[in-house]
């Protein structure tokens, strides 16, 4: 079970390795939103997203005898890469099951820190299966992208910091808008900030039609999406809450929001032109929430998310061209 | 005259107001250069650039009678920016003389912060003329974008982060590239790193063809270049060094290096797709010289800053498109 204790264990062990990221704003985003927005940059995370705690995290866990097994993950992309970049640094081996239509930036980033890629057909294959496959032949352990008591205590280190630097910008109370897929950022967030700044909202933001976490929280028991593919927003595309982060959501997150693939561009390309970050479109639904869908959101000052930016050049020049 | 202890009044003027922006890495990057390479995400800062430092350490240091008249500034487009901002914040009128080949991304920022633009060519007119004409008619003190005391003091205070946040990283002795226009963030960083960490050497990165300061150090005496235009790097495109910044260049910087545009260009690539920063092409020319002129730079470990990022969509969509 992931506690707040847990998550300052967690906070411990990746002190020195990951990084305390800034909470960024701009006059030009504000005028736009009407209000302050502060983004948790993320992006600047190392291997581009907050992956890279909770892999950590997760990694730095395990019993030695375990860990120098190896590690195997499957993932589209962000854990892959963070996965990838702890193994090395812990200096053991990693085998990455991604999906075969993952960007490019991503697969090619996995292999540079020295992983193994297995690559599947994410229409007809379930990762699932073939991550516990693997896992079995060579007797590594697998670490999910989300479902791991540990993932969620990493990826809650996001929310000690966003406690501590919305104190620091003078932010009592506000919405903290995530960027959602599996949860995992979602609940280890929630938990953090329901120990640290209880005045401080987590709210899920996802995709339109990949909204699971959202009708999941409304009804109150966990809902599928009826797509796995058909959004740019990559990063966030699951099946449905897990297992272990959404009770934790349903505790104390929500209502959830979702946005167009069209307003995550533009999200995208404001974030290029006022805050000068690269963000990805699924690590930038949380900022096109906080600049496209305020009407839903009470306050002051929204603190939006962006979870990563490992996205290929080709699509962000498109993204941009025109900002 | 400017020294450590104006440094640190104005690092006390600008708390709260401007960003204490990261250094980052990446294990890209570091593959790339054969060794530890960190960047001072100076785009980061409010406005996109540097140069906000100065124009707030500058305008909050004046009498406030005289600040109350309005401030006058001459600028490619950063120095705009800062300026406009900081005007703003202060509550005080703008008037800013741009070249009209500006980046449209850098007059569009600067206007958005409230203030007047008045453009000029920069092939046959000098913009400090101008701005001398303008400051008398209407009584507003003129702000340098260099050649000034107190905005050489703000941009030093990104010295003093490098100096404590090299100690942080373990760094006790790099080289500390600097991207090179009039010299004033490359002398404040200068005086501060010669003051709190002097085996932190810095050193001014310019364009091929626009190197008077790297001629100017080598000669012992300011050298002009030959020509104004004809660099992407507009944002460090200078005449020659500063009345005020090379004397102190000349005592504690150099040698000087330089990168020629493609290696700007590709630097700026690397930026995008390792460290997800957005990088303007004369705010990438220290990374370059990190990255591409390594030959000539001892010791394990760089310093680059990264000195601005606003540049427009559709230059920056061609140079990273194939990242």
């Amino acid at each position: 079970m992931t506690d707040i204790a847990r998550i300052e264990a967690a906070a411990g062990r990746l002190e020195g390795h990951v990084r305390r990221t800034p909470l960024l704003s701009a006059p030009g985003i504000d005028r736009i939103a009407g209000r302050r927005i502060l983004v948790k940059a993320e992006c600047l995370q190392i291997t581009g997203s907050f992956k890279a705690r909770g892999a950590w995290s997760a990694i730095s866990a395990l019993e030695p005898e375990a860990r120098a097994r190896g590690i195997l993950a499957y993932s589209s992309g962000n854990h892959a890469q963070g996965i990838a970049w702890a193994a090395a640094a812990h200096g053991v081996p990693a085998v990455i099951v991604m999906p075969s239509d993952a960007p490019g930036a991503k697969i090619a980033g996995t292999k540079s820190y020295g992983a193994e890629v297995v690559t599947y057909d994410r229409a007809t294959e379930v990762r699932e299966d073939i991550g516990r496959v693997i896992a079995a032949e060579r007797g590594m352990t697998l670490i999910p992208p989300y479902d791991h008591p540990d993932v969620i205590a990493g990826q809650g280190t996001v929310g000690l910091e966003i406690a501590a630097q919305a104190q620091e910008a003078g932010i009592a109370a506000a919405d903290v808008l995530i960027c959602c897929g599996g949860g995992g950022l979602s609940a280890g967030i929630a938990l953090a900030l329901a120990a640290k700044a209880p005045d401080l909202r987590p709210r899920t933001v996802e995709p339109m039609g990949f909204d699971d976490t959202a009708r999941s929280l409304a009804a109150g028991k966990p809902l599928r999406n009826a797509h796995l593919s058909g959004s740019i927003c990559d990063a966030i595309l699951t099946p449905e809450p897990g297992t272990l982060t959404f009770p934790i959501l349903h505790r104390y997150a929500g209502p959830g929001l979702t946005v167009t693939d069209a307003e995550a561009c533009e999200a995208m390309a404001l974030a290029f032109r006022h805050l000068k970050i690269v963000v990805e479109p699924g690590g930038a639904v949380a900022l096109a929430a906080a600049l496209f869908r305020g009407e839903g959101i009470p306050g002051e000052a929204i603190i939006a998310v962006a979870s990563g930016g490992n996205v290929d050049g080709g699509f962000y020049a498109e993204t941009v061209a025109g900002a």
